[in-house]
């Protein structure tokens, strides 16, 4: 049986991350929980943990016709990113996505398109109430050839979130586990008033008391799911708090978590302007250097990786062969380091999947070529033109360091 | 003497702007306002006005050393885009910006920069309401060798948001001269809850009924003056809310107004992301055509100008002996076309001085020149060229149409 929080180990990682918690600060995260007050729970039996993700939202306040949670960033759609967040957290078990009859081929076509995995769809309701209720459904009932089963903790997440860490969602999982309910919460940005029916001010809150309700939340199962089975009609309809319901139906005063800034949700068209940005900065903090992995530890490609990891956060290196799974993982910037022509042959493979599999890349490929295969020279001087070429440039570059006897050239996709 | 609103004519405009509403919508805006009761009040005496901008925050939220209403965006402080968008007002007479000591000398140096007018400085206050109350005393006290004046109505924005339109402004003014005081609001992205002390929900406040306080207000000086002074060391200290004040000194009751989602404070660094996009959608749709005047009318340029007007919302355009104009109107895309070898030294010129002015051009600046000057075929293709590039895009291009004889050179800068 595992041990629950997962503290020392941290998730398997599956591919690069966007950016993810080391196991380091999971521990930490876990430790923080234990002391305050969670101490006897610690090593206790892990819960089984789904998530429902209610996107059947119009987006109106977007002023866009796309729903929000469809909207490309980098010609991905936005939902892909969160559940890339989410599928990448090892003990989340299940993932319910609720999405309109007319969008449901298309949240088919992403599944596919960007493999993911351990995806249930399930039909949204008219309001995210409704939503998030057949969510839950899907989840409690045991249906012939539905592979779906009863989780312990049930988190609940927006699609239009895609910055989740992991950190914050085992937060609010621990503490559902212990309160049956738990929340992300935020400080206010702005006062919040109370308007008369006249359209004036009747009265302002105290800003330093209220929070800001994030997501995600998390709750035992029985607790949300009594609560949405008890709940009024006009709660369906015109409540927006998940919260509210666990504590109005079944007595569960939530558990609030401070969350971080990055919680904040996709709503307006400046907030895809700003998540595009922040993806921007991410993706290029990573760059694949592909090389043939047989070569020898002097291999220059070698010492290239050693510098990139020094200067960036997130560097992956793998052979040729690797290509199709390179692909997969969303990796967005490549450079393939040749030093025999057969080499070429494994970088062109890489073009034309690259052309074929319509990634957005932040910059162009970087091709490099070495006559001799042994200059630090060269390597420091690329390093500085990779690291420091500016996020928007995508200009055509061709170059030579003769002085080392290399030739490097930037080829432009 | 003026009536007021000013609604048939709408202000005069100083030079290209990122954007501005047409006399006919404050025309609608002001027939709004009498609709809804102000009806007696149309025409009467226009009140003096004054904006109060404090600025003396840190930005500790930002997460970034640079206090955030400095932080630059293409390279120009963000409180620079505020007093754009104020000074183009033109009932507006009068606007105190109170800054830290250590920054006033920094906020000299952009108020000389981007020649901004009408501006006072003040020192600013620990606290936000500190500030705005150094910025009414400013305005209160007949000093000697000050040409401010008490105006009737006063204006309170943040350096923050950059993105205000003269409607807004026109609405809180109008409100705050029948009603002593307004303000703008906008509905609730998130639902807001108490928590007790223990860190739990202690219970959720009903959305629909909840309103976020923005920004600006207004109010009659004498009010919010008569608030400030009356006010104790706590609200001074830990307050925030400036209709607050006006309600527990004053009794006054502000009217609050509907803002558009434009508002919205900068924040989060994600908020300086969202504020750049958004100023670089908007300039992007501004091009300055640089020709000799004294052409005809079958000069190539203005068939140029024809076409771009029908595809984009704002150009401008001028002749080569306003460059220095243009330039400070911070337009910053240019097309220059010549039609004789004369013309080449104009642009010479604008290159020249765009690049001493270190001003941030958007697009590479686009020179075109015609050894036959009048080819629809031509222009066609340019504006094609033109306006569907993509906007992060600035590599540099090259080509012949030589179907029509004619030569056009993308020329990067």
């Amino acid at each position: 049986m595992e041990s629950w929080p997962p503290g020392g180990s941290g998730p398997a990682e599956a591919g690069p991350r966007l950016r993810g918690l080391r196991g380091a600060d999971l521990a930490a995260s876990a430790s923080l929980l234990s002391g305050a007050g969670a101490g006897a729970e610690a090593g206790c039996s892990a819960p089984a943990v789904a998530a429902v993700l209610p996107a059947g939202g119009s987006g109106e306040r977007m002023g866009v016709p796309t729903p929000k949670q469809f909207c490309p960033i980098l010609e991905r759609p936005l939902i892909s990113y969160t559940l890339q967040a989410l599928e990448r957290v090892s003990w989340i078990k299940d993932i319910v996505v609720a999405v309109t009859g007319e969008n449901m081929e298309a949240m088919k076509c992403i599944i596919q398109r960007y493999q993911h995995k351990g995806i249930s769809l399930v039909e949204s309701g008219v309001t995210r109430h409704r939503s998030i209720f057949n969510g839950l459904k899907a989840l409690a009932e045991d249906q012939p050839n539905c592979r779906l089963s009863k989780p312990e903790v049930v988190i609940i997440h927006d699609a239009v979130r895609p910055f989740v860490e992991e950190d914050v969602l085992l937060k609010v999982v621990t503490a559902a586990k212990e309160h049956g309910a738990a929340g992300a919460i935020r400080p206010l940005v702005s006062t919040v008033i109370s308007p008369s029916v006249d359209g004036c001010l009747d009265h302002s809150l105290e800003r330093a008391r209220h929070r800001a309700s994030e997501m995600p939340q998390a709750f035992l199962f029985d607790v949300i799911y009594e609560a949405y089975q008890q709940c009024s009609d006009y709660d369906l309809e015109f409540g927006t708090e998940c919260l509210h319901l666990a504590l109005k139906y079944c007595h569960i005063k939530a558990k609030l978590i401070e969350g971080s800034p990055d919680l904040w949700k996709v709503t307006y068209k400046r907030d895809l302007y700003a998540a595009e940005s922040i993806i921007k900065e991410r993706i290029s903090q990573q760059i694949c250097v592909v090389m043939d992995a047989k070569e020898d530890e002097e291999h220059v490609g070698h010492r290239l990786e050693e510098m990139l990891k020094n200067e960036l956060n997130h560097v992956k290196v793998t052979s040729g062969r690797d290509l199709q799974q390179i692909i997969l993982e969303q990796c967005y910037n490549f450079v393939c380091v040749n030093v025999m022509t057969s080499d070429f042959e494994e970088t062109q493979k890489l073009l034309n999947m690259l052309e074929e599999s319509n990634l957005s890349i932040l910059y162009p490929v970087v091709v490099i070529s070495f006559s001799s295969p042994s200059h630090q020279e060269a390597c420091t001087s690329l390093l500085d033109s990779l690291i420091h070429q500016r996020a928007d440039s995508r200009s055509k570059k061709s170059y030579n360091s003769a002085s080392c006897g290399t030739k490097t050239t930037f080829t432009e996709r």
